[in-house]
């Protein structure tokens, strides 16, 4: 049996290997345009910023490698065309210039995806990058050693713009991001996206929102940028980080199917259309878990998965994908940035029923040396008690909570089974309830409806709307007068049950402290004392990211007081 | 109604919180015969090392906490007695030595336990001690502050000996082990404790197993050990740390049922046989989830759940504890140690039928600096192709995976599921496959009986019997020279096919290379043509721990040679 490989990094490479250890007798040819092949694509950033210092720690394998385990990889080899009915490839000797064709038994198109490049002025000025293979790295580390430029502009506020507005930093430069959508991160939800940018701010790079790049101006080199907003921005190093594309135009009219973004139609078995064809990687669609919907998401880890299933199914195999939960996580300077099934924003795309709690805890005990918070938003569904997202904001510890939300998703755990998990607890690693437990407490109370929760964004909307409502800070008077929710009344916890009288019990009232541990006893009080509309403030004021909520402490502000 | 809760750590302080956060008219009383309350008690091991400098971290709250939650906490307040009967304690207050009683509505038990201490020779002498609760930590801390002690014994290898070896190390003692089971860490399999006991080894602390102590020697202050092995210990500081008793002794007679080891008898609501009474914590029985039967580990993280639990059904709720995993982590110098679900002596006690798996992966992509390798040892059930059980050694990112396996081993996943689940991928996080994901392809092929998979210990047993088999080594000749397996025949992966018809088609093979992946390769080929009968050793050489199977380098060895 001949098996044809089109790709040579984690879908291909993947492919190619199950097919090896499925069929010892196979011939295996591996065509990839590039030099560069199995490479790890997600640790560019690092090899930029000088993290990883060698070249080789990223493309540690040749096609040399692969001989020992008979796969014939054969680099600066294009493939032009995929002829179906005759089951053979068109390729193109990039160092020959020579076409050739070859035919096959079983095909995998594992071509991965390039960057989106505006069409807009100035695109072609030099200083201007893109940043997806190991050549585009080499060519912004030469660029950077050559010119030492000094200001960087970033244009997409993604996870690749993110880590490499650290690179740049790193290597000394001024760092401006400019992204289109309200805010960085249009993946995440909107409150812990503002929770990033505000780290990114203190961390000196600047953030341009609902702002885009009409042009970019310069002689030869590019020199600053235009941006719709008006503004310039000085710029002697620009990197495009706006998305990418499948790389599939060659298939077009091949009567392999693709989806309008470019993107292979897969089943589950990675099968394309046409039989003995199976693609995987960032070239293929997949399917998001919880709803069966395709999505564009394309990650290396899903990406190798794709690629064993593809290789396991051309070799007789019958192995399914369950498609993913969109996992994702990236780290900026200290900061880790995570996230898990479904958003808000999808929840409400999908018309999910749903409740959103926040809840902000430390990633070991406290006792410890280095504890260090974070914030997790986690979504479950109503009616089935189902935990069906997590994002995570945090500087310690976020990947081991995504993680384990992750499995809870994929398993369908309710948020009571989350507070049951036995996770191991040592005081170096965790603590005796865990972040995890938390996020289970929390989010069966609000479900069993002991408890009613209030995000900023509604509280924001209640106060536009003009509802009547109490908003009540719970914390020392101390800690309201440095920060509180505008119009707030601060009754300290300890005071409220004699001084709850001064509270309207006809009213809402939405309380709070800074994370929700002593506002959450302050509800129960409340409640169990006839106040039956009280709201607990999702994630405390150490949450609250919107600014128009706020008010901050001038010297002589004393508290108000019922 | 009125609660009173006996015991003021873990159990008995959630319990009781969570009773007021459900009832907020709750008069709630919690006797304690300790003056330190609420306490970590799993970081009393940091507080004598120094890692925690400051007593307060480990006892962070006092009665006067809990004031502001009206939840009455007495210290240095003994409960004598339970009269079941009459609904009452019978209480004595340390501090005048008065006794009273006190009745209840409802009553919650969470006295926790207490160490076990042998009778032998000797035991009273200074300078031996246990470590229970923080006045066992000021105790050790100040004998060291004043001795100095230079040579320390531990009698007891789990993980609370070994936790403290860490910390004598620390502290500038020699530190020797005694364990009278064969390997440290009982509670692990011997495989992965030996790999804990050669790391000790390596950081200088001295380990006996099979031995326990007959008797101390010392004048007023202990100077030696004499062991069962007949030799001498010098020592100047003994830990013993041979586990824990539940602290029930007061309640024999109550009525209230205890189980033979002491510990109190509650279903899964947290009750016990007399209605009202509930227990928590340490001093009850816990169940293992797996097989529904009693097991006693005592945790800081379970009896946080029990608390609760009791809290909730206590003041009418209606909450089920799902049970245990037995997961439990620790930390010893730079190593992390972790165990859930069954271990293989677990299962062959419940007569189930599973495949056993080692992987060595490291923790995250090795292009990132940093990256480690960790072992896995993993556990599916043949029948139903879940993963029933996981222990890992490594030095870092093993708090995640112990965290993810104990997720998916919660909710019954398969190994087929293992590899696909959506966890977070960037390079300071992980691989693209993760660990995780390896034990689910690495078993899943077991389970399909694509692979035959021998342990090191089945390796020694068919070696002990004389069956007649081959081992092959295909690695390098350089590595074959440094140690192979006993009688091994080396011929490296890339000279398989055209050596293979040197090996013996009819017989046993059983082939390794460093940690799986090569050998996994020649099992692949040597299957594919005719090999009917091939093992891969499980985890490969580097994951072998019995020294009987390994010949090492002699300067003048060369490989054998078919």
């Amino acid at each position: 049996m001949k098996y044809i490989v089109i790709g040579a990094v984690a879908g291909g490479m993947t492919a190619a290997m199950k097919i090896r250890r499925n069929d010892d007798k196979a011939e295996i040819i591996v065509y990839d345009k590039d030099t560069d092949i199995s490479y790890s694509g997600c640790s560019l950033a690092y090899y930029i910023s000088g993290v990883i210092d060698n070249r080789k720690s990223i493309v540690p394998r040749d096609s040399q490698y692969f001989k020992k385990f008979n796969v014939d990889v054969r680099t600066a080899h294009e493939v032009l065309k995929v002829d179906v009915q005759n089951k053979k490839v068109i390729v193109k000797d990039l160092n020959t210039g020579n076409t050739f064709e070859n035919s096959f038994d079983k095909l995998i198109i594992a071509t991965g995806a390039h960057p989106v490049i505006p069409q807009i002025d100035g695109i072609e000025l030099e200083g201007i990058f893109v940043l997806r293979n190991v050549k585009d790295a080499d060519r912004i580390k030469e660029f950077i050693n050559t010119y030492f430029p000094k200001k960087a502009l970033i244009v997409g506020g993604g996870y690749i713009g993110l880590e490499m507005a650290e690179a740049l930093k790193v290597l000394g430069m001024d760092v401006c991001i400019v992204e289109k959508q309200e805010n960085i991160l249009p993946n995440l939800d909107s409150d812990m996206a503002r929770l990033v940018e505000s780290y990114l701010e203190q961390k000196g790079v600047r953030i341009k929102t609902s702002t885009s790049v009409l042009r970019f101006e310069g002689d030869k080199r590019v020199k600053r940028a235009i941006l719709s907003d008006g503004s310039k921005v000085e710029a002697d190093f620009v990197l495009l980080a706006v998305g990418v594309r499948p790389s599939t135009q060659f298939l077009e009219g091949s009567g392999i199917q693709l989806l309008p973004n470019g993107a292979i139609k897969v089943d589950e078995y990675m099968r394309t259309n046409i039989e003995g064809i199976f693609a995987a990687g960032d070239c293929a669609a997949v399917y998001f878990k919880l709803n069966g919907k395709t999505m564009y998401v394309p990650l290396g880890s899903t990406a190798n998965k794709m690629g064993r299933i593809a290789g396991e199914n051309a070799t007789g195999g019958s192995m399914k994908f369950s498609g993913i939960l969109a996992t994702s996580i990236f780290k900026v300077f200290d900061l880790t940035v995570a996230q898990t099934g479904y958003t808000e924003k999808m929840a409400q795309q999908d018309g999910i029923e749903y409740d959103v709690g926040h809840i902000t805890k430390p990633h070991i005990t406290t006792a410890y040396p280095g504890s260090e918070k974070m914030t997790i938003k986690a979504l479950a569904e109503l009616s089935s008690r189902k935990i069906i997202g997590a994002q995570i904001v945090g500087t310690k510890g976020v990947d081991k909570r995504i993680d384990v939300l992750a499995t809870a998703i994929w398993a369908g755990l309710t948020t009571d089974d989350l507070f049951q998990l036995d996770l191991a607890y040592a005081p170096p690693f965790s603590s005796a309830k865990d972040p995890v437990h938390y996020v289970g407490m929390v989010m069966s109370n609000f479900l069993d409806k002991r408890k009613f929760n209030c995000t900023q964004e509604k509280l924001l909307e209640k106060m536009q709307k003009g509802e009547d409502f109490v908003v009540l800070d719970v914390r020392t008077p101390e800690q309201y007068k440095i920060k509180h929710i505008k119009g707030a009344v601060n009754i300290p916890l300890e005071m409220l049950q004699n001084k709850m009288n001064l509270l309207p019990k006809d009213k809402q009232i939405i309380v709070y402290c800074n994370s929700g541990v002593s506002s959450n006893i302050a509800q129960n009080i409340l409640q169990q004392n006839g106040f039956r509309k009280v709201y607990n403030l999702s994630g405390g004021i150490s949450n609250v990211t919107l600014e128009q909520l706020l008010e901050r402490s001038t010297s002589n502000s004393s508290p108000s007081s019922p």
